[in-house]
């Protein structure tokens, strides 16, 4: 960092050997968060965490974050403060500095836009378009955690209390993969990798359609919460957007090297890549049907 | 560039021997712009040109932008279309590569951050903070005709009509001096260096507050727009905001190496920086007066 907030522009070192990776992410009230369900000091963790998952995602290491803060009129000093405390933690604690933004008081709603400058060595970054049929597809962690936990804080849904505790603390407090996009680069292990922002099923399809291949899921290998409904913990887990969690493939020569835990993290085999288009999920009784891509879309949930 | 929208993130390449400039501006409906008085090709024009002013305010060459994009429910699609075009053509006549964003659409007004990431020769960033006393103080172009063509188009100025049109073409499409901060600092001619977002007064005070020292305008010389209102012009050049010209210093020894004119725009010397704190005005007859740091503040504006 050679010039931070206070300037005109943030000045920032590129590292020789590197590419830059850049990615913003826009956090809206009444879209992304509520003031009456997300705690200011969330509501900053999320909209940092978002931009710091597109980097992981990316094989990366984040390096900087700008944060555009439009307010609404009626926020109190407190929310911003706490706001600012949780985007700070979070940047803290993944190695980001705070470099720069823009803030304005709006009639309407409160509005976050953060930008994160992330850095790859040459040549590494890990995109979509990879997969290639016969290769093998993994998560890391557990998928719908984050909206079961907006159901639970909703008081839509009742789980264990330890799956609760957990699905509140996914959704409020995500936690970025970047360690793991980054080790998954350096092993040169997977053949493509993205983040799940708007659930698996959706995520998948858009990776098939960068990789211009298909895919098949096995049902009982999907990593959702545990739930006794079996049906609501496969509806999550195919549909539950926020989770921030890994999807990459891995070409079958590799897939011994994968780990069955990355720093607590289990990473699940669940499908394989096809020539096929489209997405299937193979059933326990090995019958298949085809997957809708419906995850969570901005556009349709409106 | 390397990939740009499509993917997780975009990945762009770091020059050697440069450092990167990154910066990130909102425009939000009804406090930067209107949809009555403002057409979407400007909407588009002007966000983008708040960002390139900001990388023309350190010296460096914009390369790469990112749009996010909330737009109003109501919004249509040819007005969707219209604001990239105005983007697109800007982006394009100044080099720049639009390599991804974000996009929503919320219940209440239009809202748009937009991302460039520029690049400078390491230690050739001009910064604000560089201002000594004995230093000329100089501006880009003519003062307050954005804050002029605002109030034409609202009609509340009636302006002769060449000064009309001028106006309300540098309020809806100013034009960010990105050649002329580069030109400052190959030559390493100025001493410190912004650009003039929120007006004169207010931005000339930042730029002494970061260098730690005062300054002295002589009213005379002041470039307002050609008004018969000798006092109107002079309010519109030291209170109006939105021009995007460049305010910069140049020590005395270097001040016969500024040319008059660059690339057809005046560079007019409009004062000297001074070790006495606070911006001062000298009138005509001589007189100092203390001038507030008015110009345009969001908060204060509203």
């Amino acid at each position: 960092l050679r010039l931070g907030i206070g300037d005109d522009a943030a000045l920032v070192k590129a590292r020789y050997g590197h590419d830059i990776i850049l990615t913003t992410d826009m956090s809206i009230e009444g879209v992304h968060f509520t003031c009456r369900l997300h705690p200011p000091r969330s509501v900053g963790h999320r909209a940092l965490a978002r931009s710091l998952s597109d980097i992981a995602a990316m094989g990366g290491t984040p390096r900087y974050a700008l944060v555009s803060l439009a307010l609404a009129r009626r926020t109190t000093r407190a929310w911003v403060e706490d706001f600012y405390r949780g985007v700070a933690a979070l940047a803290k604690r993944f190695g980001v500095a705070l470099v720069g933004g823009d803030t304005a008081l709006v009639a309407g709603r409160t509005m976050v836009d953060v930008i994160v400058a992330g850095e790859v060595p040459c040549g590494r970054a890990l995109r979509r378009s990879g997969a290639r049929p016969g290769d093998q597809i993994y998560v890391s962690g557990r998928l719908g955690l984050s909206a079961l936990g907006l159901k639970v804080l909703r008081g839509a849904a009742l789980p264990a209390r330890s799956t609760a505790t957990e699905a509140v603390r996914m959704h409020l407090y995500p936690e970025p993969r970047c360690a793991l996009g980054k080790y998954l680069s350096e092993r040169r292990m997977a053949s493509a990798l993205m983040d799940i922002s708007d659930g698996l099923s959706l995520d998948l399809a858009r990776l098939c359609e960068a990789s211009d291949v298909g895919a098949c899921l096995e049902v009982e290998r999907l990593p959702g919460p545990r739930l006794e409904d079996r049906r609501k913990s496969l509806a999550l887990a195919l549909e539950g957007g926020e989770d921030y969690q890994l999807l990459f493939t891995v070409p079958a020569s590799k897939v011994r090297q994968v780990p069955s835990h990355f720093r607590g993290v289990p990473l699940s085999l669940i499908g394989r890549i096809e020539q096929r288009r489209g997405v299937r999920l193979a059933g326990p009784d090995g019958r298949l049907k085809p997957l809708p891509s419906g995850g969570w879309d901005y556009f349709r949930a409106s």
